[in-house]
């Protein structure tokens, strides 16, 4: 079956707006060397909310990428994953990790290019 | 220089977030096959607004990867295209919308198992 994100209506445009959710790129990539727990996670993505870190995981859970496991130990010991379906996303999301990496410089020159033409 | 996404200071981050702004992977992708003017745009990405169009295309041609040019003709001819920073993001975000379009069935079972998990 043919799914095309451009067309309105199809299912994968929603999954690419989910995917390309404001945090879902560091997470997914956060997850890249293997399970975590929350609070690695939070230290992992600085500056991420423990409200926004909360509802990625949960969105990123129901969508079949993320795998938590409460190892119902005491103290409470809660550890997400990727899924195999989670990892094959890895690949296309450290790309565009790497991406923003290494073009600061450029991306720069050109907001600064653009300043000065406006001003 | 070592940018880090995960660094809350570092710029890498805002050309993360800017990139993966909701549209932005739309238009890039529209833009594959060479130039294309603001209606042909607006037709090929279903459901777009003019206003999101606009501002996507302005913050893309302010960073550096998409050119605007104004044929500078009677009617009107205007012209967007990707300057070759903006064809280097083309392949990470291509594999985005691929895998989005891959994994729908995989994505959408994994939302009715949530649903029936929590009902």
């Amino acid at each position: 079956m043919g799914y095309n994100v451009m067309a309105r209506t199809c299912p994968s445009r929603v999954v690419l707006h989910r995917i390309g959710a404001r945090w879902t790129v560091f997470v997914v990539n956060a997850l890249e060397h293997g399970p975590k727990r929350f609070v690695e996670l939070k230290t992992h993505i600085q500056g991420i909310t423990p409200k926004v870190l909360t509802e990625t995981l949960r969105t990123l859970e129901r969508d079949g990428l993320v795998l938590r496991t409460d190892h119902e130990e005491n103290p409470p010991r809660v550890e997400y994953e990727l899924t195999e379906l989670g990892r094959s996303l890895l690949e296309p999301l450290r790309a565009v990790r790497r991406w923003a990496e290494a073009h600061v410089p450029e991306i720069e020159a050109a907001n600064a290019a653009a300043a000065a033409r406006e001003s």
